[in-house]
């Protein structure tokens, strides 16, 4: 098979080759438990701690507020299912714009008659405005009894993996702890390409998931500040301090590691390159007079085109695209089985001539400038010959 | 460092070397995300399906059945928590001498006024009572008002970790659904070890952990009997027939494929091995006139040895045996933290004088009569020379 034209970068990435070279050992000679307390453990218990400090300073946390999970999805679930305490009275604050990892985990609490769920209202850049927030926050309370045990979470995604959008984080975690709220960010899809500093953010917890910063699949980490109230999602064995049961996955968690600290080390130099490729993507779609428009223009992650071909059809584009041998999206990978427009585009309210012709290019560190000449040729063939 | 003589193989074991080579493509060239709908997701989503078909022959289980989880603890965590509805009445019969992934998940359910847990005591040999079962079933509903809405959930492991006891689970399989209950094993020890058959077992679920039949760590997966009642625990996006959300975790799924296969397909051979070594392991202790006794002597996993040294200490033991460059254990690893006597040893009322005394010992596929020397000449040293 021909080498594709990877253009989907925001669905998942290449393993940084660092990374594999990492990992090979605690595949291979050093797959002692890391939970045994004998010699053939300590180099897999030394590694989890270095990995972990590594991930810590990615972030500008502490080594002991990094906990380990499969991905971004556990996280998210561990975050939503399990702030507070078991027993209170629990109410979420997030937006319509969320990871279905986010959305879904807080129907699942919905069902719990003791938690409610507030979906906040995006702009047409898909912001979660600050004050929007705010005035939730004051109406909730005012909504209903006053109960003693309860506890707020705000959960707030950093930067919006179908239209790329970056949410005024520190502001919005502002609102939420004058209202004595915990808050939680899903970073997923920024961890890795933008510099992220969970203290400037102010952020309590913030889930992260290694295969979109170019790390293996199935394991990803949540950052939990000292101090925030948070049960244990997986029960069973004492690792991770207690809060999260299952033999530790070294290999994976060491080549996560070195893959966050690799795409964080050339995070700028990164950025201009993948840049450089997406202006130079939007200078050849003008040239073309193909007409389009541009989904979260403004402050957003690098690399992701939101892209709208008025009354075309998006699935159409895709399946040409994919003969060509160039790989795009319409959306979330995560629900490519459905093909109904998502919840992002309807949340901006694009209108539906717009949100059908929409796809995803996501432009990722390993792409080149032949490959955006490759890419707008193949979209002016299929969209300019129809 | 010296090659350790390794015998701790229930704790984990080392990652068959078919299974490495035939995760590598997925790890390096073969990285598309397997829910998109392009080309380059073909090849990731096959092999997803070959795995699933492959997993489940090694079980007598329909594809469709199989579902993938981060490991073990996952895969408990889900079908003691996600059985029946959320809304039911919730009863879960369990046993004293389960993994903590179920005897904690178990605790965290218990939080929930809506569920009750039963825990079953066992015998000396750590065997549940299809009687006793029986038994507490019918008291349980003696017990309390009969509700509309009630699932019961029966939960018992087929091989324990720390004595190998095989438990009776068909005749237990019988007991729990002539009372209506979901059946679930916790399979985690045996799978690979020995020869499983769900039709034969007659069981509705089943956890299975890769890393500890020589697959990967941070995979495994759950059987789930087709109609059985069961909802998601990960929410998010519509991985595995939208039952597990999270990106599928190809080359770690390729992997446990393959050292399943190659367990299965070698069982009794790798069986007889393991019990020759196990004989020779026992012959030498005989031979050595040192005093210990056996716990589940009777029928139980091959290579899995738990022995009681009277009035010793079992620390200690394990920690002259690593300076000698040996790894045994003196219970479950996720514990390793906790020191006091294992609630598996207290539940077949083991004296303390020998309980402190009691090392485990776990011979796998690729231990040599050499190990067992070593192991057993190690042991006279220290504990004949005091």
């Amino acid at each position: 098979m021909k080498k594709p034209i990877y253009a989907d970068n925001a669905a998942t990435t290449a393993l940084d080759i660092d990374a594999f070279e990492a990992m090979k050992p605690y595949l291979l000679s050093e797959y002692g438990n890391a939970s045994q307390p004998y010699f053939f453990s300590r180099t897999p218990k030394r590694e989890l701690k270095e990995a972990r400090a590594t991930i810590a300073s990615c972030i500008g946390a502490q080594p002991d507020e990094i906990f380990f999970t499969s991905g971004g999805t556990e996280s998210d679930n561990w975050a939503i299912k399990c702030f507070g305490s078991p027993s209170d009275v629990r109410t979420i604050f997030t937006s319509q714009i969320e990871h279905h990892a986010v959305l879904n985990a807080c129907d699942h609490q919905f069902g719990n008659s003791k938690c409610a769920v507030v979906r906040l209202p995006v702009d047409s850049e898909g912001i979660v405005s600050p004050s929007v927030l705010h005035d939730a926050m004051i109406e909730e309370v005012s909504n209903r009894a006053v109960v003693s045990c309860e506890t707020k979470l705000v959960s707030i995604m950093l930067a919006n993996n179908e239209i790329g959008t970056i949410e005024p984080i520190k502001e919005l975690a502002d609102v939420a702890h004058k209202r004595r709220a915990i808050f939680h960010t899903d970073a997923v899809q920024a961890v890795g390409h933008i510099p992220i500093d969970v203290q400037d953010l102010g952020v309590d917890l913030l889930s992260a998931s290694a295969h979109k910063f170019n790390g293996p699949k199935g394991i990803g980490f949540l950052y939990v500040r000292k101090g925030t109230l948070l049960f244990p999602y997986l029960n069973g064995g004492a690792q991770e301090r207690e809060m999260r049961a299952g033999t530790e996955n070294v290999a994976s968690i060491v080549g996560m590691a070195v893959a966050l600290k690799n795409n964080c080390d050339a995070i700028e130099q990164n950025r201009a390159h993948i840049q450089k490729l997406e202006k130079l993507l939007i200078a050849l779609l003008d040239e073309s007079g193909m007409q389009y428009s541009r989904n979260g223009w403004q402050n957003k992650l690098p690399g992701l085109l939101s892209l709208s071909f008025p009354g075309k059809d998006a699935e159409a584009i895709l399946h040409r695209m994919d003969l060509m041998g160039i790989c795009i999206s319409t959306g979330a990978a995560c629900n490519s089985v459905h093909t109904e427009v998502s919840h992002v585009l309807k949340a901006i309210n694009l209108e539906d001539y717009l949100a059908k012709g929409t796809i995803r290019i996501s432009l990722g560190k390993n792409n080149t400038a032949d490959d955006v000449q490759s890419l707008t040729l193949a979209l002016k063939k299929i969209l300019l010959s129809e």
